[in-house]
């Protein structure tokens, strides 16, 4: 399983774990948490990082980039014009040309707005930039994002923040059958089974932030994810054996039970 | 997180995860299947192991017992006599009074017989035997089988061999509501979530045997469960964010969908 | 479909929900109920009949028997010899020996306690009894207790009162496959769509009582579960579509996904 | 509950079960299953209608229009304009100006281009035609049909033709939450039980095809939609019991089990 990387526009990683940095109690408790987790691809919302003044601390003295790679993000954005001004900015403070797209839908629901997406991305990548765009679970959304150039699609498990899990298993399935990209699956986790889920449907990997900074002990939630992320993963490359009402069964399950 | 151990009729383990020893391809095979997954306890089938004419190779050979701790099992059991039989026998042979009682109900579906179970577990007991029964996810009788003085209550998650997950997380909920003894899921655990489910309910263990030899690759399946078992008990002791329509919700799902 | 009556010991009927009587607000309440919900199987708790002096209003003032067929039950028997006791009781009160046997595990979960029904169901059934045995959904079992003689089997679909559904349809179709007497669902549907759920699987029958008398407007509800029972019996009887990925998919679901 | 009507566009309707009319075996079929559904709304594909010929045997030959709302809709069109072109056709041919409007994504998995559908929507509202969008389950959608001036909003269950159910209960609920015209859900119900979840979410309507058209026996199906549909929606208004992990428990659910 040593070749067993993740491949995102042509860079590797080993860690199929991404992991956010809001919400935590403390800067501290964030590094020590992102230690845990494993990740190696670290999200960052532009807007909450003081790019204009570096003379005050940042999270960014928090996340050595010898370590990580940062992956600022557009947290925050409702237009698609907010969302490709603030990932140029990104880019003139030296941050990265990596980029996770979000352009959200609303305030209270976190939903992304999947048409304002559609332009920032096809904006974003006429200027170069590398777009990973967080998206609903929608099959034909994915493949136009994939057609416009995206190096990734990152589909929702399940709204921002819900802890929900994988609401929809079937919808991931079918976008992975049917864009080539990796696909990422992106809000929704609350649990290491979540986690492990997301891996078996075949995923190339999972970017969560709540699950780990809003659980009471962050640090061991960041180990247990770390941990889940490489069952899942492994447990589908293992070959599971088949689901059966019975082990004498004489078939599997034909879906006959919902 | 260095304390938490399982503890089983004063035993303390480390590892949450007990395999069997059933179905691999070659004993070799086996054997690196048990170090992956880094189990302390191994459950044997008495009838599988050729007690009587020790000459002959012997699974027995590939289980270094000063690693493991054997769990001699009853499968293939119809009967409280015959169960408490094979238990007998096993101690003769020197194998070990720590045992997994199954009484099976038929041969197709494998699930348990409790009412000759219950009948076994309590001439086991009087005979001076720890008993672990494999039951089903019944609180009643898991209380009874407590009552009796059995060391640990081995609900299934599913039928044996079936792949199918923890079926009725609800029971298995009620049981550690209701019991004091360890609560390990037995059986139905088809894939590393699987496992870590099991174990972010808050069960003590997790046994399995099929999800493991029946894998495609078992050695990497060992792995993922040794991994998902470990992240699913890491996960329930951190503190889980709660279960919400969205983040923003005021309040956390109340089972108002199905 | 005028052929499709649910016979059991011989006696046809021609609705396949039975329905209970505790619970409601008023005698006059639970009549109306009962006629909306089309139901020709009553359960009555042979407790809440004050037996000995039928000078005092009671609830059968409100069943018409020519109408209804009474099913006594044993609710509140915490032992087989209870069981057996309440059930002889009923009889000589001239109430019926067609019954409903529930022997309790605790007053908390009210889950069955198998070994004691396994007991009182024989004791009966060499009484003459009719006996309908409240159990568990355990395949084992339930073909213990028609070998014991008892005309049908009602498995719990989750505990009564937690409105929760039929929390493993896997059992229940086991169940089915394994047995010749009828299977009823007895217990744990909340909702229409539930008791659906039950006929789907090819359940015979379905018997509620909290279901119906807590809701909010139980008269409505009745109406809603005589509807959803008749629903789901003939979208049973119909032939389903098979459950595909997507319409053009070119084979079911093979259980891939949990 | 006599009140208890669907308004679309100031029409009121008494069936919330919406049928279409393509995969039937023969047009006579078809007219027993549309009279066994009880449904009010009828949905046609403009493009099956041969519109400029009228001497040739038509669908609509077989639905009475005295009886029955013809919907005309634009399956098989992949693009806004395909989309907006059809529609103007149906009106010219004097079908009717009240649209359910499909673009399709793709002709394998038949998910909407929610992209081109707003286009078309929007096009389409100006154009005076009252509009009924088939679409994803994606609530920022959703509100981007209402305020275009969309009549209603028809979110998927699962893909057309698949009988998956309503795959993501959540979506659904946070759409109602959060849109005021009708919510009807539209592709994926396979069996009564699913219609009468969607009802018992609290949706205005159901819209339905391959599930009756496909089953062994249409017409039985058809009646098994028209009263799952009743039940679940008096389920629904009767106010369900609340889901507990036995009826003793001290409180609700709170969605602590996945």
């Amino acid at each position: 399983m040593a070749e067993d990387k993740l491949v995102i526009a042509g860079r590797e990683f080993n860690s199929r774990l991404m992991v956010g940095t809001g919400k935590y109690a403390s800067f501290p408790q964030m590094a020590q948490a992102l230690e845990a987790s494993g990740a190696e691809i670290v999200t960052v919302a532009v807007r909450r990082v003081n790019i204009s003044d570096r003379s005050q601390e940042s999270l960014l003295d928090y996340i050595d980039p010898t370590k990580y790679t940062l992956l600022p993000n557009t947290a925050g954005c409702y237009t698609a014009d907010d969302a490709v001004r603030t990932c140029r900015l990104a880019r003139e403070a030296g941050l990265s040309d990596f980029v996770k797209l979000e352009v959200l839908g609303d305030e209270k629901t976190l939903f992304p707005d999947n048409e304002e997406l559609l332009k920032a991305a096809a904006i974003l990548i006429k200027d170069g930039f590398t777009v990973l765009p967080y998206c609903s679970d929608d099959v034909i959304l994915c493949r136009k994002l994939e057609d416009l150039g995206c190096a990734a699609v990152m589909p929702l498990g399940a709204p921002i923040g819900s802890g929900l899990g994988i609401r929809n298993p079937y919808n991931i399935r079918i976008i992975m059958e049917n864009v080539k990209v990796p696909v990422i699956v992106d809000a929704g986790v609350g649990s290491a089974s979540d986690a492990a889920i997301a891996m078996e449907l075949g995923c190339d990997g999972v970017l969560m932030n709540t699950a780990i900074a809003g659980a009471q002990d962050p640090i061991a939630m960041a180990e247990a994810m770390n941990l889940a992320v490489r069952a899942g993963r492994l447990s589908y490359k293992a070959g599971r054996i088949p689901r059966k009402l019975y082990a004498n069964a004489s078939s599997p399950l034909d879906g006959m039970i919902g």
